[in-house]
C-alpha cells in the first residue's frame, strides 16, 4: 500500500525558487574578480540562473551534459551553478590549485562540454582547454569591457551571453536522482575518482546541514562561505543557504585575513567556515590590528582537524563558537559535527576543549560505525578506533566510470579511508588514515597520536611515525624526528619523555634524526614518500 | 545521467535507529494513563518498538495492514506507532473526541485489523469493536495489573504481549513511498476522509520542521507535544524530536493548567506545541498562581487562530517566543510558521505583534498561492485575499479510496478551502474559510474580519457574518448579532460604528438580533446551519 503524497521531486532549483519566492531581496554581496564588491539578490539570481539554462540550451547542451566551472565562490559562479542544473545539466567544479595536466586529465575523464571560468584562471584554460577534446565553450565569468585578449575559440563574457536571454525559462522537471553535479577526489595515489551528486542528495544535504544541531543556519543568519565551491561542494552553502534564505556573503578570490576580516564586518557576517589554514591567518591579522569579531557568532572548522588552541582562541578571545566538523567530497560533504549534546552541556574550559577536539557526531542522514579489518563493529567507547564507515543518502555509491569499487560493500557502507573511535555518546575523532595506522600483533597503533605526543618535546620540531615491518608483530612504529635548531636530542631523552603517555606496545621502537620530513602541496606530510625512505630500514631488537 | 549517491529510503524507523544510536539515553517521560509519571529512553523505546514489530508479525498483520491507535500521547503510544511502521504497517490513529458512530465508520472506512488502546478509552471500544468487521485484535496500552474486565474476545495487555518477543528484530526495508501512517479529517459536511502519509513524506516533513526558521529544534530541548498524536500527526513532533535527539515529555490524557505546569516545570521543558485552547487554560492557572516559566522558551500555537493577547502574554509576561503556525492534516501538517526574517527582526511590541497574527510563511518544502476562483494567482500585498492553495513532497495528493477528488488540480495543487492572504515578506494570513467567503459583485468579503469588528462594539456578545441571495451582487452579507445581557443595541448603531472602519462596499447589508448562535462540537460558528436559519430572508432594498 503506497502513501498518497504528492510527487515532489527534491531538484535542487526548487531550492532557488524558494529563496526568490519568500527571500527574493536578500543579499547576495560578491567580491567580485574584477575588484569591487557587487550586490544582487536571491531574486536577481533566479532570474540570471533562467537566463543561463536558457542560453545553455539554446547553445545546444541536454540534460545529462556536465558543465565545468574553474571559478571563486561569487554570485555569478552561484547563478551559473543553478542554471546549470536547472537545464538537467552537471556543474563540475575544478580546483585550481591542482595541476593543469590533472585538470585536462579530469575534464577528459568527464567530457566537459564548456567551461565557466573566472578570469584569473584564464591563462590556465589557454593551457588546458586545447587537451580537452569535448569542450566545446568557454563563458569568462566578466563582462564585455574586462574581457581579456585570448587566442582560444568560441570565448564569450557572460554578462553579454546572459544578456541575450529574457529569463523567461520554466526549469526543467527531472529524476530527482538525476545528476547535478561532479567533484573529483584527487588522493595521493591513482587517478581522481569523480563523485557524482544528485538533485536529491543535494537537497536532503542541504536540510540536514541547516538542523540547529548541525550547522543552525536561519534566515536572520549572514552567511560568508570561505570554503570554495571547488572544494566539496562549498560543505553544502550553496544549497543550505539559499534554503533557508540567509544573506549570503562570497570571498571572491580574497581569502587573506585582512580580506576576510573586512567582509566579516562590513557586511555582519554571523556564520562562516574554512579549514583551518584560512583561520590561522585571520587570527594573525586580528592579533596584530586588535581587531574583534562582535557579529560573528559560529564558524564551522574541517578540512583537517581543528587545532585546540584555534577553537579556544576563537571561542576565549572573540566569543564565537566553533563547531568542529568533518566529512569527504564522497559524502556531499558533511559527516560529523561538532555541536554539543546535553550529555556535554555543562562542561567548561579544557573539557569542553577535549570534546571539541573529536569531529563531532552523525546527523539523522549518515550513519556511522567503526570496523576491525574483517568488517565487525568495534565498541563506542572512545578509544578502539577502527576502519570508519558511512552510509546515507548523500553519501556516494560509487564513482563516475565505475573506479574505486573496492570502498563500497554490499550493504552500501562506503569506507572513508580514515581510522576513528568513538565515544559512547557518539562523538567520533579521526585517530589516523587506514593507510597509515601501524597494525601491531593484530592491534592498532595511531601515527597520529604518537606524532601529536612526540611534537610536546621542547627539541622537537616535527615528528612522523611510520610501520616499519617486524617478524614477530607485523609492524611496529618508527618515530621520524626534526629537531628544533641547535638542537641535538637523544634517542632516550624523547623515549622517555613518551612514556607512561602512552600504551607501552605503542612505544617507538627507535628514533631517528632527519633534516625535513616530505610534505604534500597541501602541507601534509607525506607518508608513502618517508615508507620508501625507510623501506629498508631495520628495526634493532 | 543519474547521480552516483546511495539508494537510502527516507523510512521513519530510520529515524528510532538515529535516535537510539545517537541519543540512546535520552528520556522519555510519560505521565500514564495509570497515573505514575514513568521514565523510558530512546534506547528503550527501540527495543519496545522491535518487540511490537514482531508481535504483530507474529500475529499475521502484514505490510500495508492498517492498525489503529486510539490512545493518548504517552511512550507507549509512540512505541505502537514505531513498531507498526517497522514492520510494514500503517498506523491509524483515531480521534476519541468524534462520536462513536463516525470511529466505526472510519474504522471500517480503513479496514483497521488491530487497535492499540489506552485504558480510557474501554468503554468507547466496547461499544465500537463489534461494528467493526476488519477488527481482529485489541491491544490495550497497559499491563496485566491493571487490566480490566471486557466482554470483547480477543483483548491483550500491551506489557505482557510484548513480553512475548526478545526483539531482535530487522525493520522491513520498503519503498520510501509506502503508506506509513493514515488520519481522518472530519469536515462539517460529507464523510470524513482519509490522508495516507508515507514514510517519505513525514520523515521529509520531520526535516523541514526541525529548522531554525521552523520549529527549531536540537538535542538540547525537552519537548512536550501536547497537541494529540491523533491530531494532525502531533504536528510531526513524534518523528521531528527523536530525529534531532530532544529529550519527549509525554502529557498523557492531562491537558488541565496544572497538569501542564507540573510537567513544564519538573521536566524543564524549553518547547512545548498545542491549540490556543489548551494554552488559555494553563495561562490561567499561572495567573491564579503567580507562577512562572523559568525553562520553557518557544511555544508554537495553531489549530486554530492564535489571539494576539494570547501572544503577548507568553511574550510579555512569562519571556515565552509564541511561534503562530498554521497547516492541515492534509499537510501532515505543517505549513507555515510565524517566526520572524530579518526584515521584521527590529520589530518591538505592538508592531511585533501585527505580523505574529499572521499565520507565517512557509518553509522550503512547501509551496503557496493564493487564487481566485479562476485559478489565477492573486498578488502578495497583504490585502487581497484568495484561496490559499499548497504544493509539496508532505502535502496530500488525494484521499483514501478517492474521494475528495476536486480539491487537487493537475499541477499538484491543493485547495485548502482557507482564504488568506500573503505580505511582499512572504507572510500569509487566513482570513475566512472558501464556503464562508462573501462573493459581492465578483469581489470578496472576508466574514471573519467583519465578525472580529463587530464583536468591538459594547453591546455585541458575538457576531456571525454570512452571505444572503442578491438580485444584483450575487451575495451581499448580513450580520448576526447576539447582543450582551440586557443590552438593546439598535442596528444603525452598530452600522455606525463599523463605518468607516471597513471598505463601503463591506458594510452589511442588514443586522439581526438573536438570543443564540449555533456552534459546531469544538466551539466553532456552524455557519451551515445558520446559513439554513437564513435560507428564505430577504435583504432590504
Amino acid at each position: 500500500m503506497l502513501g498518497l503524497m504528492q510527487d515532489w521531486p527534491l531538484l535542487c532549483h526548487k531550492i532557488l525558487d524558494h529563496a526568490a519566492t519568500q527571500h527574493g531581496r536578500r543579499e547576495i554581496v560578491s567580491r567580485s574578480v574584477e575588484g569591487p564588491i557587487t550586490r544582487t539578490t536571491y531574486a536577481d539570481a533566479h532570474l540570471r540562473a533562467r537566463k543561463v539554462a536558457m542560453m545553455l540550451e539554446r547553445e545546444g547542451y541536454a540534460p545529462g551534459d556536465r558543465i565545468a566551472t574553474l571559478a571563486w565562490n561569487t554570485a555569478r559562479h552561484l547563478e551559473a551553478w543553478y542554471g546549470i542544473m536547472g537545464m538537467g545539466g552537471v556543474y563540475h567544479t575544478l580546483n585550481p590549485r591542482l595541476f593543469p595536466e590533472q585538470i585536462a586529465w579530469i575534464m577528459n575523464h568527464a567530457e566537459d562540454k564548456a567551461l565557466f571560468v573566472d578570469l584569473t584562471f584564464m591563462p590556465l584554460v589557454e593551457k588546458i582547454a586545447p587537451q580537452v577534446k569535448s569542450l566545446k565553450q568557454v563563458i569568462v565569468l566578466t563582462d564585455g569591457q574586462h574581457m581579456p585578449e585570448t587566442a582560444l575559440d568560441n570565448v564569450v563574457a557572460y554578462e553579454d551571453w546572459i544578456a541575450q536571454a529574457d529569463g523567461d525559462y520554466r526549469w526543467k522537471t527531472l529524476d530527482e536522482n538525476a545528476a547535478c553535479g561532479m567533484c573529483y577526489t584527487s588522493g595521493t595515489t591513482g587517478d581522481p575518482k569523480g563523485v557524482v551528486y544528485s538533485h536529491r542528495s543535494n537537497v536532503l544535504h542541504a536540510m540536514i546541514a541547516v538542523q540547529p544541531d548541525a550547522m543552525g543556519l536561519s534566515s536572520r543568519d549572514v552567511i560568508l562561505p570561505v570554503v570554495p565551491m571547488f572544494h566539496a561542494n562549498a560543505w553544502g552553502l550553496a544549497q543550505s543557504a539559499p534554503m533557508i534564505g540567509a544573506k549570503l556573503v562570497m570571498p571572491g578570490g580574497k581569502m587573506d585575513g585582512p580580506s576576510i576580516y573586512e567582509l566579516l564586518d562590513t557586511e555582519k557576517v554571523t556564520f562562516t567556515a574554512a579549514v583551518p589554514t584560512v583561520w590561522l591567518m585571520l587570527l594573525q591579522h586580528l592579533e596584530e590590528t586588535g581587531k574583534k569579531l562582535p557579529h560573528l557568532k559560529k564558524v564551522v572548522i574541517g578540512g583537517s582537524a581543528c587545532p585546540r588552541a584555534m577553537t579556544r582562541k576563537f571561542q576565549d578571545n572573540y566569543d564565537v563558537e566553533v563547531i568542529h566538523a568533518w566529512g569527504m567530497t564522497e559524502m556531499s560533504p558533511l559527516g560529523s559535527l561538532g555541536t554539543i549534546k546535553p550529555e556535554y552541556a555543562d562542561l567548561e574550559g579544557d573539557a569542553r576543549l577535549d570534546i571539541q577536539e573529536k569531529q563531532g557526531f552523525a546527523p539523522f542522514g549518515v550513519e556511522m560505525k567503526v570496523t576491525d579489518d574483517d568488517n565487525v563493529a568495534r565498541p563506542w567507547d572512545g578509544k578502539t578506533f577502527g576502519r570508519l564507515k558511512v552510509r546515507g543518502p548523500a553519501v556516494a555509491k560509487g564513482y563516475y566510470g565505475g573506479a574505486g569499487t573496492d570502498q563500497f560493500d554490499e550493504e552500501g557502507w562506503f569506507d572513508t579511508g580514515d581510522v576513528a573511535h568513538i565515544d559512547p555518546n557518539g562523538y567520533m575523532q579521526i585517530t589516523d588514515r587506514a593507510k597509515d595506522v601501524i597494525k601491531s600483533g593484530g592491534e592498532w597503533i595511531s601515527t597520529i597520536d604518537l606524532e601529536n605526543l612526540a611534537v610536546g618535546h621542547p627539541d622537537v620540531a616535527e615528528a612522523a611515525v611510520i610501520g616499519i615491518r617486524h617478524p614477530k608483530w607485523d609492524e611496529r612504529p618508527l618515530l621520524v624526528v626534526v629537531p628544533k635548531k641547535d638542537r641535538e636530542p637523544a634517542k632516550d631523552d624523547i623515549l622517555g619523555y613518551m612514556e607512561g603517555k602512552v600504551a607501552k606496545w605503542w612505544m617507538p621502537n627507535d628514533v631517528v634524526f632527519v633534516d625535513e620530513i616530505p610534505h604534500t602541496a597541501t602541507g601534509k606530510i607525506q607518508k608513502t614518500t618517508l615508507r620508501d625512505q625507510f623501506r629498508d630500514y631495520t628495526l634493532p631488537d
